[in-house]
């Protein structure tokens, strides 16, 4: 048997459990992703990843995989494993009873009131705990769950399409298309791992989109999510201009309707009311929408909106990611603005994003900006 | 001795020229940068490239290098060689004389008048030629020059530096700086390649610059050029705005005036002015003002000017190169568009550019862009 080197093993489990939690980015929502490989000596004696809420977690998968060869063999999980009664039992006791030697994992559970404890639990029971192998790479799969556990409010992703000179449309507000097929189909895969879409009534008026993910746009080099489920659709309404006739309600999904005050019931059993405060200026307070977004468990928002809502969002630093995609085109002075919002009072105050990602998509370019925090 | 693939080493050999032209690239103007290579069998005899207008051309270097091993020799050229007198004695003679059995050239000269006649007067000899090789890589290296020889204008770059959302200024103007030092820094580069720097009479009254390429921003990872020629600064001035206190009469570089109209004498003697004729619209017509630059030996133009101008070099067409330095801000709709000009009638319309090369500049973004014709 060849000498082996621990940690470099460990890196290269806990990078399988990763590639097993990927599998269930599309269907756990409001859960996480999670993975998790189970080794005896060097030999991968169990897998598993979690698949939709309700169902096992990964602990539970791989436990079953292993079979017999479970006791005194390490599980690699790449998030904390629970130690509550949720939809199912408390995956720590299962890693006790089937008497694994020791356990490593990615990160903590994001959730304050109760990260540490799964940890905790395992090792009262006697089992070797190692924590943060891996972590950023265990952290960036699950952005929207840690946003909703740790700040009370979706990760928000902010979608722009835009022409060279970041141009949303004409001046008399046309606009299909600036931005290619390739770019539109690139965007379903981005819709698909999102938990809800959000838009204002202004979008559904002029655009009147259906904002679901579309199967006959899923692009050609990724696999379709089994089961696809369509992201709820949330549409600002303040003043009550959306109507019974509007595409959004062709899909089955549910559709939220965020008004300040309650409008006349909805002939659509799948639209919903959300009823919250007024800001200042009379509009719906985002940071309060954010909240009860939380609440409903709402991980991941995938906002596609016209220039006031952005700005909005943006001003009021709500926008975790934003995603451009641009054309070559030119529209001049004339066109639309991508952002609607106050003027910073000079170029320092301006808000700020840092590129993480440029890429070709078709004839487009799509960009990928984080809000930028000063070094 | 082993076998030898001739074109694999006539490639070989001509790349090698081609590095060698690229070191004139900043000095030759407005002669185009030439490289040559002598070999005989496998040996490479001599070397040479053009360094200034009116010293000897790249063969003349590479035969005096070879000295006696010329007889029976392989010239490589990256220019078909001259066949009249201009500043120096024709190349061919030299080529002829000295006895060279081969010669390979990447492109005919561009100039329409005597392209070709080189070759023909090479054959005429006795010479054995071969054209073609490598030729895109040698087109590229001189844009400007085949620019001026085949269309009668200059190669036109048209450098912006705008927001995230492609704004150039607040509201009031103040745009310093919306990019960082590095783009700065960048540009000197792309300045110094160039024979004149365009603006307009807004941008001298507005930021006041010098338009010269600035050693203190040289960027450390290139060699400064040497000699460093100061571009021509050409400031279109139809309303006579500019007065003798701009810094762009601080160097003693040219700078040129363009109006429709003659102005007062400036008391700068590095001032000069060029009369061009009126458009339609009583200002000067940059078609024409482009003829006139060819004359004047102008090859590549590097335009940094404000969003009007730019918006007509982009409507008429006369625009070869965008270079955009973007940063991560967002200005917001008050913010100045980067392009002023008519709308187009539609999306289908509008002027359209493809992206050539995107790359991070400090914390900037940079992109090339060049006109895009439909497949």
């Amino acid at each position: 048997m060849t000498e082996l080197n621990p940690q470099y093993f460990d890196h290269q489990m806990m990078h399988r459990a990763l590639m097993l939690a990927r599998r269930g980015l599309m269907t756990t929502r409001p859960n996480p992703a999670v993975g998790c490989v189970i080794t005896l000596g060097t030999e991968v004696v169990g897998e598993g990843w979690h698949h939709q809420a309700g169902e096992p977690h990964a602990e539970v998968h791989a436990l079953r995989a292993a079979g017999q060869k479970v006791r005194g063999a390490t599980a690699y999980v790449t998030l904390e494993p629970c130690s509550h009664i949720g939809r199912t039992p408390p995956c720590c006791d299962a890693l006790i009873e089937a008497g694994v030697k020791r356990v490593v994992v990615a990160m903590q559970d994001p959730n304050p009131r109760v990260s540490g404890n799964g940890i905790q639990r395992l090792k009262a029971a006697g089992i070797s705990v190692d924590v943060g192998v891996l972590q950023l790479a265990a952290e960036s799969l699950n952005p929207g769950f840690i946003s909703r556990m740790t700040r009370q409010r979706p990760w928000v992703t902010l979608k722009m399409a835009t022409s060279l000179d970041a141009k949303t449309a004409l001046s008399d507000g046309r606009s299909q298309w600036i931005t290619s097929s390739d770019s539109r189909s690139d965007v379903q895969f981005f819709r698909a791992q999102a938990d809800a879409i959000l838009s204002g009534a202004a979008t559904i008026l002029a655009d009147d989109p259906k904002l679901t993910v579309r199967v006959d746009q899923w692009p050609k080099s990724r696999p379709l999510p089994e089961p696809l489920k369509q992201p709820v659709r949330i549409i600002i309404d303040s003043q009550h201009r959306v109507n019974d006739e509007a595409r959004v309600f062709d899909s089955p999904a549910p559709v939220w309707l965020v008004r300040t005050t309650p409008g006349k019931p909805s002939c659509h059993p799948h639209c919903h009311e959300l009823i919250i405060a007024a800001d200042p200026n009379g509009k719906v307070s985002l940071p309060a929408l954010m909240v009860e977004l939380a609440n409903r468990e709402i991980n991941q928002l995938w906002t596609e909106c016209g220039a006031n809502l952005a700005g909005a969002l943006i001003q009021q630093q709500l926008c975790d990611r934003l995603m451009i995609y641009s054309s070559g085109q030119l529209l001049g002075h004339h066109g639309r603005s991508v952002i609607d919002m106050n003027e910073p009072l000079n170029l320092a105050s301006a808000p700020r994003f840092k590129i993480i990602d440029r890429r070709q998509v078709g004839p487009d370019q799509r960009l990928v900006a984080v809000p930028h925090t000063q070094d």
